[in-house]
């Protein structure tokens, strides 16, 4: 049968990727580093299904149907078939895809990376693409290289300028260090966003610093990062991260007119995680944001219960049974100590400025399912009835 | 009698002050420059008084009486009897300074511009110092160099390790450009901020995008900036003022823990000031924003009434009999165009994000009130009765 079901993880990038110095290949105009996190949590799950009975190509995207005339994903679906190793006759078969994420769209968490790197992932067993497929996931959306592996990885911007050497490629697998932890703090938020892509055009355009950036601090700074995981570094990891962010976002706001995405809550989530590491010596939580909102935080494993009481204290939740406040991996319940609230200087905010956490890890990339029953598409090439998947 | 009374302006920066090179002298690490506001509308008012009956020096600020044990202020001090020209018995003689500003503190508008400038002015003329005295208002607080001069004004970072060549001077008079209006929104706000100098300092010791600022993107701005101002071109101007006001928040906010000072309706004020210029092929208005959430507006005399019936329209005011909305120069009431509101792409925001809005325009610099009923000492040296000025 002519299916195939696939599961990709989204990554969170801790060396930003911001400036493409090639629209059409998104050949970005820097390395950048990410972590890949588990798919039990965060994934895009896709079915794709090529039959001589189709009449055209389909795609349906968290259970509506959608237009496939996206020059991205076209350019996508050309490069595959180019690398197809089927008979000529399969290649021009139509196509059925369905794809859904285990998250709410709503959430705001960045799904485009998840998605490519599941289509191409999916297609390419379709179509028994073989070697290295990261160079497919970037036409479709740059940062989906990175979700086509596991653990830690580095999105190389290579040189060539047909993009055949700005790939991805893994730095370390996820048993490197077991005991890193994710927090995603989705945060309530309505107010409109410049889009990423838009944004990082503009950026590029009108910023004056960012130049600085890209010629004069981040050659240096991703070799830092990588070190820092190779090391299993917490410390530098986390103020690189923390670091890196910010200047993501300074850069945003030197754009004309200025690109912002954090708001109130974000800066007092960040305002937070700093007076909680200086009631330590130690740097236990940092954070990062992308172009939106919500916050990402990486800690360890140890430090998980007592940093989340510290955040339950100071943003509570609102008691509402229609919702799982806190989501992924259990969390052990503890109360913070007197002694550790004293010393955090910090105003205990009104309750529901966070809308839910989720609990993570790192995780692996993208894998088959073989399972024939985890398929989105029915033997008729239709989306199955219950959308609601878990992957 | 020795008594003396000045009135002093406060300033707001076009191109921004941030970073001193040394931190006692206060020299700045670039050139800066800003426009001086009328005293009508905002100032500080201070009245010293020198005499042989007091027992100490005694210092009063908006009704309270103060420590002079302030480093900054006893600078000052020394500073202006090294210069004095009076007997050296006089000298000896202590000092009342009494204090006020017309604008409420809870406003969040730096007033120490202001206060220096005033105190500088004020017990200049009563130690009868001559001279450039920019200088000795600087040791207070660096911008209050600025408020020395009406008009436009440039503040030379200088080279000299003593700072003496660290002073304002005037670029233009206000009668140069006198259909120039400033529009101070006074945002609501709780957070709590990083103080301008912690946070400059913190910028300085941590920021990387700073470094490039300084070497390579003011000493070209600065004088795009002053060119701007001498050929009255609104449109420069006024995009060089939002240019510099966003990239004083981005090296902020590139600081580690980084320094947030614009809060989500200083952002929305943003966007809509670049909704409504892109309604016509002309920038009508510019924002800046300094270690606070309010914003500081220009705009030619001319777009007053219909910019202000934008703003009425999506920032509605809550109707409240206690505070007065609009203050400063009065401003024809229009209705903004139904052809207008649907080319601007934005939100009418819920009523009361804004506290109330200043309406003035440039001003003259420090001057002396001659009138003794104007002097807020009584004659044996004491706060007067009413402490509410008119400047």
């Amino acid at each position: 049968m002519n299916v195939v079901t696939c599961i990709a993880p989204i990554n969170i990038a801790v060396i930003k990727y911001w400036g493409k110095r090639d629209d059409d290949l998104i050949l970005p105009v820097n390395d950048s580093i990410s972590t890949t996190l588990d798919k039990d949590h965060l994934c895009t799950k896709t079915t794709a299904m090529a039959s001589s009975d189709f009449k055209e190509d389909r795609m349906w995207l968290n259970g509506s149907e959608q237009s496939m005339d996206n020059p991205r994903l076209q350019n996508c679906l050309r490069e595959l078939k180019k690398r197809a190793q089927i008979s000529e006759e399969m290649q021009n078969w139509k196509l059925h895809i369905c794809s859904e994420n285990n998250f709410p769209t709503a959430a705001g968490l960045a799904s485009s990376a998840a998605g490519y790197a599941c289509l191409v992932t999916t297609i390419a067993k379709l179509y028994k693409v073989e070697g290295e497929v990261s160079e497919l996931a970037r036409v479709g959306s740059g940062s989906a290289c990175r979700s086509m592996y596991g653990g830690f990885v580095r999105w190389f911007m290579g040189s060539d300028p047909k993009g055949s050497d700005s790939i991805a490629k893994p730095i370390v697998p996820v048993s490197h260090w077991p005991d890193m932890r994710i927090l995603i703090l989705v945060i309530n938020d309505s107010q409109k966003k410049v889009s990423s892509a838009q944004g990082m055009k503009r950026t590029l355009m009108t910023s004056e610093l960012i130049k600085y950036r890209i010629d004069k601090i981040l050659p240096t700074k991703i070799n830092q990062m990588q070190q820092a995981i190779l090391n299993k570094d917490f410390e530098s990891f986390a103020e690189l991260t923390m670091k890196d962010s910010n200047q993501m976002h300074a850069v945003c706001l030197d754009t004309y007119p200025p690109c912002i995405y954090m708001n109130d809550t974000s800066h007092l989530i960040v305002d937070l995680i700093h007076s909680y590491n200086a009631t330590s010596s130690k740097i236990k939580v940092a954070y990062t944001f992308d172009a939106g909102p919500n916050a990402t935080l990486f800690l360890l494993e140890k430090d998980v219960p007592e940093f989340v009481s510290v955040l339950d204290h100071y943003f509570p939740s609102i008691e509402n049974i229609n919702i799982e406040y806190k989501k992924g991996i259990a969390i052990e319940t503890i109360l913070p100590s007197k002694n550790l609230l004293e010393k955090i200087n910090f105003t205990k905010q009104t309750a529901g400025k966070l809308k839910y956490i989720i609990h993570t890890r790192i995780g692996n990339g993208p894998e088959q399912l073989s399972d024939c029953k985890s398929h989105l598409l029915n033997s008729q090439g239709l989306p199955v009835a219950s959308l609601i998947t878990n992957c």
